[in-house]
């Protein structure tokens, strides 16, 4: 195992009611005057930021309002959140949605203090400070809630890219299952695939040893194929939720991703279709997932083995353990279509003619230098290799 | 899953020499002027507390020394170190060593902002405030490094009781798994079966439908089978001792074990036994908890047979699955047995006819009314006959 720092001081609050502690939290973490951050109609039709805005004003404590987040969320919007806390003295950015909301309040906090181009946190500069951010959560996917990570789209050229640093991860995050109950299935299966992928990202590694964290990321495997189609089936079912919910979370947090090399190359292999395509990242993860695995199989047979005897129930075929590894990736591909994910560019609506565009953004966008490496260094050749698989 | 908070914001520095990051890491945590607890002689033989010293003396940090803490520790030497922080004007506790000296640094911390007797926070009265302590852990075992729990003995009458409050929780811990390797086998295997105990304390649970938290614990119980048996032949193998590391710390921090009831009776009827013998309270817990489990077994055959199936690798048995149930408590006491822990009271050391006082101290000691709740409550007659199974 590498050494590793492990720090993750959000303090979760969950369960049935909790977005009525919005307030107190916000008092409770340093905050006087608040920037409520949320996305499009369903947090207000809900009555869910009626509730915010209440608890928030029973404690005494002013906020401003900005809502519009898209999901795959853009940096104009960003500039917009940075002016409103210079103007109004704003000292606590709460996001009430989902990852994007999220993502746009973390990218709010970090500008909102610096006095350069918040996108340079974009490029890879390490965000050291930053305003306190608070979440209430809508829907269980990014794990943004418990992360100190934000992505963001950069509007004029639709760049998708990362910013990190422990100065945004949550002060405090409301976690109530009971409000992801009225997301439309595709937006529930996506939240699902997002995490299932953030649990893959972690176990493609190449650390030896690691058998703590491999089975912590196979038990919150093994929770999502146990509850995923439970949800789907039952929207109201709030246990199910629940345990899709605190999965999500401990997905992210890194508790079950330290100490080990992670992947994260169907992530960036997505992040350029859910750009160029704006469609949900969970659904394009989906497509990317058991292509890139089948490309990527070869370096690590007994890895993609283990996930399909322990999360998936395979039988191990030990003269040919690659039949097993294969078994495995494909037994996730049907789980993602039996949830209702797409299986293919068309059903995502992307275009084969945009793979050599596709690419490039991928290759050399956000001063890459014609590849890009995880678990197998991709370069130009495998990434079209792999969008190709996706027709 | 019921309604909870969770806040563990505890900074964990894992891996090699991270020791030498004790001084900064105070600083950092606010602390001028530090107490170091310890033990007895290995932190001073083995070189570790030069080292701590030195890094604290790089940093500027002065700090004032205090060792002796026992196993099992006593209430004396907590009131010595609340004295030292008050004549000194100490502000941070750090304790370097395994559970006994980090919950000693955990009281030590609360008693020295309180005005009564620190001993009213082992009587039920919750702790709100207190200095911040770190830890730098030499024994994977207690979970304390990541835990807002705290157990002390009264000195006068061996009264062993718990004390917690998030101001207790180690603003940081540092977890060098090197630090481990020259503990005696006994030692490392006591650590192993109290990890597994807090493991087994939540899966015994009454609430419903606790999928997420149900696979965490058998993730980390399996890491613990998978790794126990590696380092108990092979002292020296950094990364089983690093597994085991983490998951010791997963394992207590609660993070798998949050919005459910949890159990807790094994270690309340084992606090008796190392309360009067003095013996390792993982070596009691071995004796404890098969006794135990046999007893209430009939409660939720299902849930034992779960833990059978998915933990110990038993085969269903779906005509009686109290054959299975009882098939993983036998594979857990053979477990414990084959690392090297005691079987039964005469080799823990216990004796029959202390049965009614220790019975009598566990149903009405600390202000209980003749019985103690859990996944079943337990009345005299019960814990006597449980002690009894264990003869």
């Amino acid at each position: 195992m590498n050494n590793f720092t492990f720090y993750s001081p959000t303090c979760f609050v969950f369960g049935k009611d909790t977005e009525n502690q919005a307030g107190g939290l916000v008092r409770r973490f340093g905050g006087t005057k608040a920037l409520i951050l949320y996305g499009g109609g369903s947090a207000l039709r809900s009555g869910l930021l009626d509730r915010v805005k209440a608890s928030l004003a029973q404690e005494g404590v002013p906020y401003a309002l900005l809502g519009g987040v898209q999901p795959n969320p853009r940096s104009d919007l960003v500039y917009r959140g940075i002016g409103l806390c210079r103007e109004q003295g704003i000292d606590f950015v709460l996001a009430v949605g989902g990852g994007s909301v999220i993502d746009t309040a973390k990218a709010v906090a970090a500008g909102a203090v610096y006095d350069g181009d918040f996108w340079d946190f974009y490029c890879g500069k390490r965000v050291e400070k930053a305003l306190p951010v608070g979440t209430v959560l809508t829907i269980a996917a990014a794990g943004s809630e418990g992360s100190p990570d934000s992505v963001i789209t950069r509007t004029e050229d639709m760049l998708k890219r990362g910013a990190s640093g422990d100065a945004i991860r949550p002060r405090f995050s409301i976690l109530n299952p009971a409000l992801t109950q009225t997301l439309p299935p595709f937006q529930t299966a996506a939240g699902i695939t997002d995490i299932m992928a953030h649990l893959y990202e972690r176990y493609l590694t190449n650390t030896k040893e690691v058998e703590v964290t491999d089975r912590l990321i196979e038990a919150l495997l093994l929770t999502m194929i146990h509850e995923g189609p439970r949800v789907i089936a039952d929207p109201d079912n709030y246990d199910a939720r629940a345990n899709i919910m605190w999965a999500g979370m401990m997905a992210h947090n890194n508790s079950c991703g330290v100490g080990r090399s992670q992947d994260w190359n169907s992530h960036n292999i997505e992040h350029e279709l859910s750009a160029l395509y704006d469609c949900a990242h969970g659904a394009g993860l989906a497509v990317t997932m058991p292509a890139v695995f089948t490309y990527v199989m070869e370096h690590n047979v007994m890895r993609f083995a283990q996930a399909a005897v322990r999360v998936w129930g395979c039988q191990m075929d030990f003269e040919r353990p690659e039949a097993t590894a294969r078994a495995g990736i494909e037994a996730l591909r049907q789980f993602l279509i039996s949830i209702g994910m797409p299986k293919n560019f068309a059903e995502l609506g992307a275009k084969e003619e945009d793979i050599p565009a596709l690419v490039q953004a991928l290759c050399y966008g956000g001063g890459r230098q014609g590849s890009i490496s995880g678990f197998v260094t991709l370069n130009e050749e495998d990434c079209a290799n792999i969008y190709r698989m996706m027709i």
